[in-house]
């Protein structure tokens, strides 16, 4: 939330759907980010797809609206407009997410929208659900070195222990299907300036993560307290030694230090050029 | 995307963002899916947050309408305007996701937006994104029932061996932080027609999933073909089982056989009654 101030005022904020009410929580919080100085406190009410339901939401919102002394502020994505009118009577800035776009579309591809409820939201089809489930089983069977065949891998992180190889893993397989596998680098394999033997033959797929010392050593502190695994002293000399070997061998590195699970996996496929849609 | 008919044109449309592009690939994808009869081809363009790379953007978008002969779709949720001026210099068709709700917002709210790059697209918090990593540990170390201290979880995800447990639990930590685990109903636990007992201290965070008998059939003989594990009479009667002992002991059931995971977790959340905002 934009800021934290604990004197502004607080705005109530729901974002409301016909589906999980994603794709309202996703344009609605980045939208809130833009107002600074607002403390913002949000709802999610998914699966609004009738009337009734809508009625029960403009009383939620009506509510938060009397104890917070402020009109409510409602990011809708509902799709089927008498929803949406039903929402409108709450007395709530309503902030309609499709609703700008339908015309200029319209007008573009030269016919109407189709309003069907659950049709924006993505009905599952099984061939979809199958890979993204497929490439999260394989996240986890390859995680941290466990199973070292990578010839069915799309990606193959390698980092010191730590440095969020797995999150990472977890979400391009769970957002885009794709099979990220990873290798930690062990004291070991920091000894030599070369890749390790086992992944030289695939270095296409190969994208090194590094990561700051000092919080590296943050990190491990809360995992093994007070080990030589934790020791600042140790993450220096690991990380130094990590970004030294993927730079002599030319891999690409990012460090994951001030960057989030989402922009470290979207330089990911960006950076190794795959073009994948997100679930 | 919409639908496959090879016979329909293919148009392309381009999710562009100054930060990862999920806000612009959100929406943009939700609106596709609003137009029936066509085949998208999609491609998202992130980090786009210069004047340059705005111009090597429309180069490509360019492309792409020469290649498909059809005007470009740009769905953008790049915050500086002067990005956005260079974009509709590709003559797209240029859709800001949010244009629209910045005047409401400013009315609203009394004052004007902020709109520097990478404030939309939340930097990294360490304490947030220290509970989302703790949160996904905590899911695979409590996952298929390897630890059994529940103390400490938000929810606990009770099911047969394959009915999507584990997928659940990695996105309610992903996505919100939440500590879910999951414990797999074993054939022992079901001759009995009770909670396992080591289940029953956790009531109020229990929360079944079932799956249709055939599906899990499927699922079972892709991991292991034609065991008894996977036989359809083995995953009908443990089904039937499940179902039979959650509905006794009022445990909120929910069927993953035709559900995204989306879905799954925020039905999980709304029953439960958790409020967490995504990251």
């Amino acid at each position: 939330m934009p800021d934290e101030t604990n004197h502004s005022p607080v705005r109530p904020v729901f974002y409301v759907s016909d589906g999980t009410g994603i794709t309202a929580e996703t344009i609605g919080h980045s939208l809130l980010t833009q107002f600074v100085g607002f403390r913002f406190v949000t709802d999610r009410i998914p699966f609004v797809d009738s009337v009734e339901k809508a009625r029960q939401t403009v009383a939620e919102v009506m509510r938060a609206g009397e104890q917070h002394g402020y009109r409510p502020i409602v990011v809708s994505s509902c799709v089927d407009a008498s929803i949406n009118a039903v929402l409108a009577e709450s007395g709530a800035l309503i902030l309609d997410v499709f609703a700008p776009f339908i015309a200029p579309m319209e007008v573009e591809l030269g016919v109407a929208r189709e309003s069907r409820v659950g049709r924006a939201h993505g009905m599952v089809d099984f061939d979809t659900y199958h890979r993204r489930i497929n490439a999260m089983n394989f996240a986890l069977a390859h995680d941290d070195g466990i199973a070292l065949n990578y010839d069915e891998a799309d990606v193959i992180l390698v980092a010191v222990s730590r440095a969020g190889k797995t999150p990472t893993c977890v979400y391009l397989a769970l957002h885009y299907g794709i099979r990220a596998a990873n290798y930690p680098l062990t004291e070991e394999d920091l000894e030599s300036d070369r890749l390790p033997p086992r992944l030289r033959p695939y270095r296409s797929k190969l994208y090194g993560l590094t990561i700051d010392p000092q919080r590296l050593h943050q990190i491990r502190q809360e995992r093994r307290p007070n080990s030589h695994y934790a020791k600042l002293e140790t993450c220096r000399s690991e990380v130094a030694a990590a970004e030294t070997m993927l730079r002599m061998e030319r891999i690409p590195i990012l460090s994951t230090t001030h960057a989030s699970i989402e922009e470290i996996s979207s330089r990911i496929l960006e950076d190794l050029d795959i073009n994948r849609e997100m679930f």
